[in-house]
């Protein structure tokens, strides 16, 4: 399971905060923890920054490649935020993210090729968030072929199937455990951003955790996470022993005798 | 999701030393417990009296039914003690369980019938336990063919694909979960005692828990748990959630609010 650590993000007041008051001790103790915690990418977005934002991107990734010795997932709506961070970053950085939306892929694909990145991929476009599977993997389709067009294989691509609340949409989580297989079933890789899922519902770990087990089992590549949510991390643990990514489950015995569980 | 409380089995040596006791306010409160959190059933299983048993059993049917509405899961490898449980139990028994071994199914199937019980039917038969899917729906077909000869309809029984431990057999939940998708293609019901699966592991309730999220997911309609466990019951109210069996949530909401979660 690859995974992406998402707590660097400025949505979270004490992250914008941090950001904006350059206390880098701060923000490399949050990398450093989640790199701690299995973290193979870290997600870094600083778009509250506003207008500072490619500055801000800059510094930003400096600070936590200065601390961690990971690769990092250059989160941001802006192209030029995105390039600023690709720019000066130390290896083979992660993309978050493109859609389907042929503006964006153009603005984005370029960089990803030009800086050897890998990229996320959502499978919505200027129409918005399809609701089905077939129209998911439609997307999939699409973005496949452009990215082509750049000289971008799909092995490079991370796939998120984006989804939705069930609290409004009893049948979304459904749709997205299958979209993952028929994804899977193309050749390509998935990644899934949790927390939309339990959107709107009290004690939301509980409900990403089983989300994110049913997705492990239809062979989700790669999930962003908080590393620091204990149901989170045990789940990852115990469903990759289930299905036969840990052998004779080591990981997962190692990770209870360091407490992890 | 059909809840068969699990506590008031004898090889837990509190309960083995109430019944020896006859300690009724004990494993009424257990009973009581159960039924509290959930519990459809109530197994009841006095295997370690030994040649008390089917007294014992006639005993603790009616100490639990004297203070629990609920039916119980007559759970005996003793076919006189099951049929003494089945003779005085009040309403609809379940009976803990038959394999597909002819002379067992020939012992305890024609008590199924006479007292108008289901059944919990093994996937295992003379030569032990098979390792493969196809193994296990042959199993039910045989069981299925047997109990037409006794008179009694498939929608009777439920079946358990019998999960083997993960820690030495690293497939089995694969195929166990598998197993249960091809068992509800044949229009049967499916039930799992999930605790092998976790045998000689650490942290046993974090592996239940995920296995029964994807046993859910997989159809399962039964699951022999320990009703008390709030990893357990957290698992299935999240994951009937997210199989759109909790129709916006009101289920989860509630449990939350109970602090149940």
């Amino acid at each position: 399971m690859i995974i992406i650590g998402e707590r660097l993000n400025s949505s979270r007041k004490a992250i914008a905060q941090a950001i904006a008051e350059k206390n880098k001790k701060f923000l490399q103790q949050e990398a450093h923890l989640q790199a701690e915690n299995s973290a193979c990418f870290i997600d870094v977005n600083c778009a509250m920054s506003m207008e500072q934002e490619i500055e801000d991107m800059r510094w930003l990734v400096s600070t936590v490649q200065e601390k961690v010795d990971l690769p990092l997932c250059i989160d941001s709506p802006n192209p030029a935020a995105i390039e600023a961070g690709l720019k000066i970053h130390k290896g083979e950085a992660l993309v978050n993210s493109i859609t389907a939306e042929v503006k964006r892929m153009r603005e984005i694909l370029p960089l990803v090729k030009k800086y050897n990145a890998q990229v996320i991929a959502l499978t919505m476009d200027e129409d918005g968030m399809p609701s089905g599977v077939a129209a998911r993997v439609k997307l999939v389709e699409k973005i496949i072929g452009e990215a082509e067009n750049f000289g971008i294989d799909k092995n490079r691509i991370l796939f998120d199937p984006l989804v939705r609340p069930v609290s409004t949409e009893p049948q979304q989580a459904q749709v997205v455990l299958e979209a993952i297989r028929e994804i899977k079933k193309m050749g390509c890789r998935t990644v899934c951003g949790l927390s939309n899922i339990s959107f709107g519902l009290p004690k939301r770990t509980v409900i990403n955790s089983s989300m994110l087990t049913l997705a492990i089992y239809q062979g989700l590549d790669a999930a962003i996470i908080d590393p620091l949510d204990n149901n989170i991390m045990q789940a990852i643990l115990a469903t990759e022993a289930l299905v036969n990514k840990d052998e004779y489950c080591l990981n997962f015995i190692k990770a209870c005798r360091n407490k992890k569980i």
